[in-house]
């Protein structure tokens, strides 16, 4: 009868967050943070910032983590965080947009970058209570170019999280607001034990950094196949998608029911208060579960409850008689199966908290193992453990490390802390990249690496250009006709634009070409859908400029060249692109390496790069060819030049 | 009696310091943070980073430390790391340098700048055992280009930083070391007090906050005359600068033993245990000085110590009685002055721990003022005067905000500091720079800011070239006599290097000009140097090439044109550049603004930048001309376009 109000409710509820995010705003399932992590390396995931995307996640997430599946709030609070600063730069949802003055200022790209890490570095704050946490995370993990100012920028948002954070706690300290004012800022407090550690306590603790790297790499590797049966199945429908997640959560909750069942009752410590063992009826240690008066289950403690709780139970220290050492092993093998299974049903899931459950289970393991030799708590022990699988499967290390410190108050932990992450993150660094790249490369986003691979050093942009098809350009005074006909045809984004038979200044050199510069798509679609159209071959005059287009015109986005109707008479007509062209894009040479060209391309933030002739004469012309991020990346290169894959010495892991 | 040893120790220990700094290495006075800082943008301050630095460092850092002038080690401590990591990079002192295989891998600027990096991070570790402070210290303050190995880079440097001295104070444990193993991992401990604020208690926290601002750019504004004055007795010669130091070490040692006059004995506390008030011959509160029995005086509690220990015990929490406001003024008044004369002498000497007396000086002032009507702890108003003169002065918002969590191991005053750092750098925004802005303009180091200003957009690269003496450009196969002429004749480092009639790849268009790319001095030097001569014109071929150069030779450095001695025969021979030459230099086309051209040059990281001509045709020369660092400064371009200032609207601020 329990187990079918429990299975019953578990069901209902994801079963809700499923339907949402399949029907409603697909983009909503998973954790978020590959896409906001590609958003700002320039590749935009549509839907990814709506509207319903963040109404869909915040019910979803809630309905999800009620449900009692193994995956966090973290992740989807991280994208409810970049929804609401993307929301608001641009005044609210696509459809019913403010059109304050003001929004204006935000209205460039550059702008909407630095609110979405704003958003996702609040979103950490928010899930850990960890505000230089959350700035670093967005740091490290999350932002592809960062400048000084979104440092304080990122800081004042986290600030304002947890003065907002404080006040609620504070408001709701009386307790009408059920459970929300319960704990302090600080979620798994563990500052009251004083840290004693030697030099021999290096040897656990160095084990616990390999464990947590070896078994990072291999979470990740065994996730990346179970994604791949997952997208099979998912890819067949709507029904399969919900019969997935269904069946996932009917699967927990017989696991998290079923399962107490073998731990054994055990007495309670008589040294400890009556009221704190056991407890029933509340979030705290000690599940009574089964067991008659005065014992308790200790399985029932880590499963029967909330995740948070779960990790507060394992994390609780001066306990070191709670957990049978059998019951920890079933306790980490049930995650390790959830955490594999759960990650990628059509629900928002983080990733954090599993691979704390997990990191936390073998951590424990490894201080009861230790027992009598260690003079670290054994919570502690569980406490590294979750940082080492963090850092094993994520690879972070400073952010991971602060949002340790901010999580569990204690200073003194750092020096070990610091040396878990790194042992793991180096470990894992052997095998395989990090879980977010591995989903960002199964979600097929284009992601520009920081790093040009080694054999781009042998390639110049100029053998680049000769292997793709001759690059599009427009005169500067264009007829309308061409211009249709070339959006048409084809789906460059920027067209190099060139005029010919110009006299240069210094006189006397007749007959020049002059690269006058780029113009986007969008912008030609805009001119042709307002109709700027003139009579005669001639340039327009500064007057007419200013009269006919404003900024905001040109900020205008998402009109399609299938919309914009243009009648034959109109069709003989030209126009004037010089006043529409970026004059001064970004250029290289044909002799650069195609390494210089993506450490320009990716540390100037560019969309398309011109590359120029090395050779000046008469008749040469001025635009080689037009590089875009597809170009540049290690794959399609490798397509069309088979042989450097060879010269890099087969060395491409991954 | 007793003043004369105590200023005839300061005296001598001041001497010493200041006579290694002005007779051994100038480079060595003052912090070092600003010539790191400009370092890491590109701008060598020679024997910045030498092993006589490293030592008088050292050395006059201890004696200026100990002298109890108003200085800190932590400026030092960051430029002592910074040396200790370009030493060990390059394998030993200019002298006496290690040729070991693997030291080659850091013999290029990228590696030494992530060295030098890391060591200024641990530097600052060092000084507050503060190992994420230090991290972001580095990222925030002392970096000019991020990359995200460096995070986890620097963050193995401060975690070995803190093992070690974990290790030392286990070591010390048993008291061998003197006072060195005494006290923990945290400075300024002040976690075993519950924080408890509440929404009115924002008012005090945002005065201080302004009042940080205010003060701290006033400090900034005061240093600035007095560093001015200072540069002008220094320029007088060693004597001066001699004399200068060891007056203002005079002056702090009658004011440091005679003010403590002014204040009254003040009886114990009964409620504090016996030995506590008041001590003698041991750091502490409560100094008896020249009171009876159960008495105390306070203001030699804070100035007869330690700067350290005057710091903990302004810091120290629950004495709410302990200091009279009179004794905080007199205190405040004599730090301010003793703040902006002491920095400009010549010894090594901090900017934080002034910063930290003065700003806890008024920090505790206010706290005594509010007295009844706040709960936050007077210690804890200190803090957060010292962190808001910080912020301030310094304009460092998370970096200090980690710094002053890991100095004070309280995470619950992590909300509140926050508040104040923001409040404090946004209002000393409003006035003037930040102090190490200022310090690198007095020194008058080509410091290149990340942001352009608003005016360089109206400006071209075209029109900048076009005011500087044309190019001096090489031909791929040049006579020796031609480059011995322009190396003598010319202040340039990098030459662009131009084929004439070439005939391209393409075939039919003969007569065209190739740009093939650009050769540094350095290396023309070089070549001199070691007779790499032809007789004839040609090209070499790739054997010969290999047989000539290896890349050890290329790497060679501070070869003079004037200690290369060439006979008139060799002057007629010619040698082959096109092995020299980087063929993949950056380039800019004529038309692009000085703004975009500033982007790229400070992202990518250049010293050299060629403008191409926007136009194509026969005879146009395929270079226009050549940037580097000088002409992108707003200074020197305003000096030759005057006008620009005037359209920016005259807010040029400083």
């Amino acid at each position: 009868m329990g187990f079918a109000y429990f299975a019953g409710a578990n069901f209902l509820l994801t079963l809700v967050a499923a339907i949402l995010c399949v029907c409603f705003a697909p983009t909503a399932a998973g954790p978020g943070i590959p896409e906001i992590k590609a958003y700002l390396n320039g590749v935009d995931t549509p839907n990814m910032f709506g509207a319903t995307t963040l109404i869909v996640k915040i019910i979803g997430s809630v309905g999800a983590v009620s449900a009692g599946l193994d995956l966090g709030k973290e992740g989807p609070l991280v994208h409810i965080g970049s929804c609401i600063a993307s929301l608001l730069g641009q005044g609210g949802p696509d459809n019913y947009r403010l059109k304050w003055r003001w929004l204006r200022y935000f209205n460039n790209d550059r702008d909407r970058r630095d609110l979405i890490t704003c958003g996702a570095s609040s979103g950490v704050c928010a899930a850990f209570r960890a505000p230089v946490g959350g700035v670093l995370f967005a740091l490290e993990e999350v932002a592809t170019w960062w400048r000084s100012a979104l440092l304080w920028r990122t800081f004042f948002g986290t600030a304002v999280v947890v003065v907002v954070l404080r006040a609620f706690m504070e408001i709701c300290k009386s307790g009408n607001c059920g459970l929300f004012g319960k704990g302090g800022l600080i979620m798994f407090d563990v500052s009251n034990v004083s840290v004693r550690y030697h030099a021999v306590d290096i040897i656990p603790v160095a084990l616990i950094g390999v464990l947590g790297g070896v078994l990072g790499s291999l979470y990740n590797h065994l996730l990346h196949k179970i994604l791949r049966v997952y997208n099979l199945i998912n890819e067949k429908g709507k029904f399969h998608k919900l019969l997935l997640a269904l069946s996932v959560s009917i699967f927990t909750s017989v696991c998290l029911y079923g399962l107490p069942f073998l731990a054994r009752c055990r007495p309670c410590d008589p040294s400890l208060p009556d009221s704190s063992c056991p407890t029933t009826g509340r979030a705290g240690n000690f599940k009574q579960f089964n067991c008659p008066k005065d014992y308790y289950n200790d399985l029932a403690t880590l499963l029967l409850t909330t995740n948070d709780d779960a990790v507060r139970n394992i994390f609780s220290i001066s306990t070191p008689r709670e957990y049978e050492i059998l019951s920890l092993i079933i306790f980490f093998a049930l995650y390790c199966i959830l955490g594999l299974v759960t990650f990628g049903i059509a629900v928002p899931s983080g990733l954090f908290l599993p691979i704390i459950l997990m990191g936390s289970a073998y951590g424990r393991m490894l201080g009861t193992a230790m027992g009598p030799y260690t003079k670290i708590d054994q919570g502690l022990y569980a406490v590294l453990g979750a940082a080492s699988l963090m850092a094993g499967s994520m690879r972070m290390t400073v952010s991971l490390c602060v949002i340790f410190l901010e999580l569990t108050n204690n200073l003194l932990l750092l020096p070990i802390t610091m040396l878990v992450l790194l042992i793991a993150k180096t470990v894992g660094d052997c095998f395989n990249p990090s879980i977010y790249e591995i989903i960002l490369e199964l979600k097929g986003l284009p992601f520009l690496d920081a790093h040009p691979e080694p054999w781009m050093r042998n390639i110049t942009v100029g053998e680049l250009a000769d292997v793709k098809p001759a690059v599009v350009t427009l005169s500067g005074i264009e007829k309308v006709g061409r211009i249709v006909e070339i959006l048409k045809n084809t789906t460059h984004n920027g067209f190099p634009v060139v005029d010919e038979g110009v006299v240069p200044p210094m006189g006397s050199r007749i007959g020049a070409t002059e690269l006058h510069g780029l113009v986007l798509r969008a912008h030609l679609v805009l001119v042709l859908k307002k109709k700027w159209f003139l009579q005669e071959r001639r340039r327009t005059e500064e007057w007419e400029v200013r009269e006919k287009f404003t900024s905001i015109d040109l900020a205008e986005r998402g009109v399609k060249i299938e919309e914009v109707m243009v009648t034959e008479d109109e069709m003989e007509m030209y126009v004037d692109l010089h006043p529409l062209t970026n004059t001064t894009p970004y250029t290289v040479v044909e002799s650069i390496s195609v390494a210089k060209a993506m450490v320009l391309f990716r540390q100037v933030g560019l969309r398309h790069m011109l590359i120029l002739p090395k050779y000046q004469a008469a008749g040469v012309f001025p635009v080689v060819g037009i590089l875009t991020r597809q170009d540049l990346r290690a794959h399609n290169i490798l397509s069309a030049f088979p042989h450097l894959e060879k010269s890099s010495g087969g060395k491409k892991g991954h």
